[in-house]
C-alpha cells in the first residue's frame, strides 16, 4: 500500500508520518511506500521498514497534484494550508493554498478514471460561525467568519460532490483545537489553551488572557492522529449527508485545565500563570465554537481523548517532559 | 444608476428586466442605463426611458466579467447558471459556469479597490439534501445532493467571505422552485407541478407522476421578480451569519394545487390531469425539500405569495390565459 501525506512538515502531519513509519499498517494491509510532502522538504522517520520519500512541492503549483500523484497513492492524507491569520492577511495567498491546492489535487484524481484513492482531508471547526448554539448539533449551518474557515468549507463541499460522484473516496474531518500544541509559544489567538499547561511544566510563565469559565472544544495531537488512522480505515459507504464529520473533542474550561495542572504539575506550576485580561483575545475566542454533539463522528467509531487529564499526561509522554 | 442582469435572457431574468425597464426606479433611484447580457444575446424591454444595451457574453471566459464591469454597474444581478440535470450529466460545465462564473465575477469586482456594488446572486434550495427535517430551519446544514446544488453553496460561501472583507455587498437568494413556470413542458423533474396548472388551463393534457400528498416549495414567478428588487435595496448591514437567505416560498401540496385548478378552470381542466406515477420522479422529489421556517428572509422584509390561488392568478394575468 502506497500512502502520500501532503503537508507532512507540520505538528500532526510529523506526527502521523512518525505513527505510520513505526506501524506500517493501515486497514489490515502493510504500508510500503511512505511519500511525505510539504513546502519545504519534510524530515524523513527514523527506523521504519516502509520505503520513504521525502520532498518539497506545492500542491497549489499547476502540475504538481497529478506529479505526486504518479505512484497512485491508496491512502492521501492532505493537512496542507496556511493558517487562519495569514488566510486573512493575504487574501490571494490564502485562496490560492487552502482552495486551489485541494482543488488541484481533487482535478487530478478526477482526470485518471481508473484511480479512485481514499482521501482524508484536514477541515477544522472555523467552518462554524457566530451565533452558535451550546451543544452544536451535526446538522448546523457553516457560516464561517474567516476566509481559512470559508476556504476549508468550500473544500468539503468539494469533496462531498467528487466523493458522490465516484472520483475520489474523500473524508474531511473537522479537527478540533489541538492542545497540547509541544513546540514554542506561538501568535494565534487560541495558543494560551496551550501555553498555560506547557509553559509552567517547562517552568516558564503562561499569560491567561481569558476567564477561568472558558470553554473550549479540544483534543490531543494523539487523538488527531487516531481521528487520521480512522478515517483511512473506515468504510464511507454509509456516510448520507455529506464527507464532512465534526470530530469528538473535550469541551473543556479554563478552570478545568488548571485544575490539571496543578494535579500533576503542583501549586508551583499555577503560580507560573499571569492572568493578563486581553479583550480582543476575549471577543475572538468568544464569537469560537466551544462543545459540540458529536454524535455522527461517535457512531462512525472516532474516539475522544479520556479527559483533560489525558491530555496532559500524554504531552508529557510523548514529548518526554521531565516533570 | 446602472444596472446589470447577467443571465437577462432567461425566464426570470426576461421578466426581471421587464421589471425595471417599465419602473426604472430601485432603492429611491433612478435607473438610467440597463445592460442584459446573457450567453446568447437576450431581447430587449420595449417602451422604456432606459438607455438600454444588450450583448451575448459568457461571464465564465476571461477578462468577460472585467469587461462586463466597465460600465461600474451600481447593482448586479446575477442569474447566469446551467441548470441541474446538465450540471449533473457534464461535471466539468457545470463548474465553469456555475461556480468559475461568479468567482470571475467575484474577482473582477474585488481588483478594483474602490468599487463596492450590490451583487445580488440566484442561489437555490437545491443547496439543501435529505435527509431533512419539515420544516427546515435557517440554521440547517448544507448538505447538496447534486453538483448544481454544490455550486450554489459554494458561490454562498464566496459571496459572504467577499461580502465581509468588503470587497462587495453580496445577497445570495435562495429561491424556491418557481411556478407556474410560463411556455413549453419542459424535462425538468419538477416540471409537473407548473404543467398541472399550465397545461389545463391551455387544454392540454398533463401527466401527474407522484401521489397527491406530494408537498413541495414554490413561488411565482412574480414573487421571483420581487424578492430580487427587494434585495437589491435592502441594507445588509445587519446580515449576521452569512449572506445566504432562504425566500419565503409555499409549502403546497399537489391536492391544492388540483383544489384551485378545479376552483378556477373547472372539472373539465381536472379532466386533463393523467395520473401516470412515475418512480423515479417520486424518488427524486421525495429528497427535495418541501418546507422551510425562512424566518429570517420574513424579518428582512421579503414577502411570499399570498396563497397559490394567488399564484395561479397571477399567471393567468402575466401571461395573458383566457380562461
Amino acid at each position: 500500500m502506497n500512502v502520500l501525506i501532503i503537508g507532512a512538515g507540520g505538528m500532526i502531519g510529523r506526527k502521523l508520518a512518525t505513527k505510520l513509519a513505526s506501524s506500517p499498517v493501515l486497514n489490515g494491509q502493510e504500508v510500503r511506500h511512505l511519500h511525505l510532502v510539504d513546502v519545504f522538504e519534510p524530515s524523513a522517520p527514523l527506523d521504519t521498514p516502509c520505503r520513504v520519500l521525502t520532498e518539497a512541492a506545492d500542491v497549489s503549483a499547476p502540475g504538481e497534484a497529478a506529479r505526486l500523484l504518479a505512484n497512485r497513492p491508496d491512502i492521501i492524507f492532505h493537512l496542507a494550508a496556511i493558517v487562519s491569520g495569514e488566510a486573512e492577511t493575504d487574501f490571494e495567498k490564502g485562496y490560492r493554498i487552502n482552495l486551489d491546492g485541494t482543488l488541484n489535487l481533487l482535478e487530478a484524481i478526477r482526470q485518471d478514471a481508473s484511480y479512485c484513492p481514499k482521501l482524508i482531508f484536514a477541515s477544522s471547526i472555523a467552518v462554524f460561525g457566530a451565533p452558535l448554539p451550546a451543544p452544536i448539533p451535526d446538522t448546523f449551518h457553516l457560516t464561517p467568519q474567516t476566509s481559512y474557515g470559508t476556504q476549508k468549507a468550500i473544500c468539503e463541499l468539494l469533496l462531498s460532490d467528487y466523493s458522490r460522484k465516484g472520483f475520489v473516496d474523500g473524508i474531511a474531518l473537522r479537527l478540533p483545537t489541538i492542545v497540547v500544541r509541544p513546540g514554542k509559544p506561538n501568535k494565534a489567538a487560541s495558543g494560551f489553551f496551550s501555553g498555560i499547561i506547557r509553559e509552567p511544566l517547562n517552568g516558564q510563565e503562561a499569560v491567561l488572557p481569558v476567564a477561568d469559565d472558558t470553554l473550549h472544544w479540544m483534543a490531543s495531537p494523539r487523538a488527531a492522529v487516531s481521528f487520521f488512522l480512522h478515517a483511512a480505515s473506515l468504510d464511507t459507504a454509509d456516510m448520507t449527508g455529506g464527507r464532512a464529520v465534526t470530530l469528538p473533542g473535550l469541551a473543556v474550561s479554563v478552570a478545568e485545565e488548571l485544575d490539571i495542572l496543578r494535579k500533576i504539575g503542583g501549586e508551583a506550576r499555577i503560580k507560573l500563570i499571569k492572568r493578563v485580561a486581553d479583550p480582543l483575545v476575549e471577543q475572538i475566542v468568544a464569537a469560537w465554537p466551544r462543545q459540540f454533539d458529536a454524535s455522527r463522528a461517535l457512531s462512525l467509531g472516532f474516539a475522544p481523548d479520556e479527559s483533560f487529564e489525558a491530555i496532559v499526561r500524554s504531552y508529557i509522554e510523548d514529548e518526554g517532559i521531565s516533570i
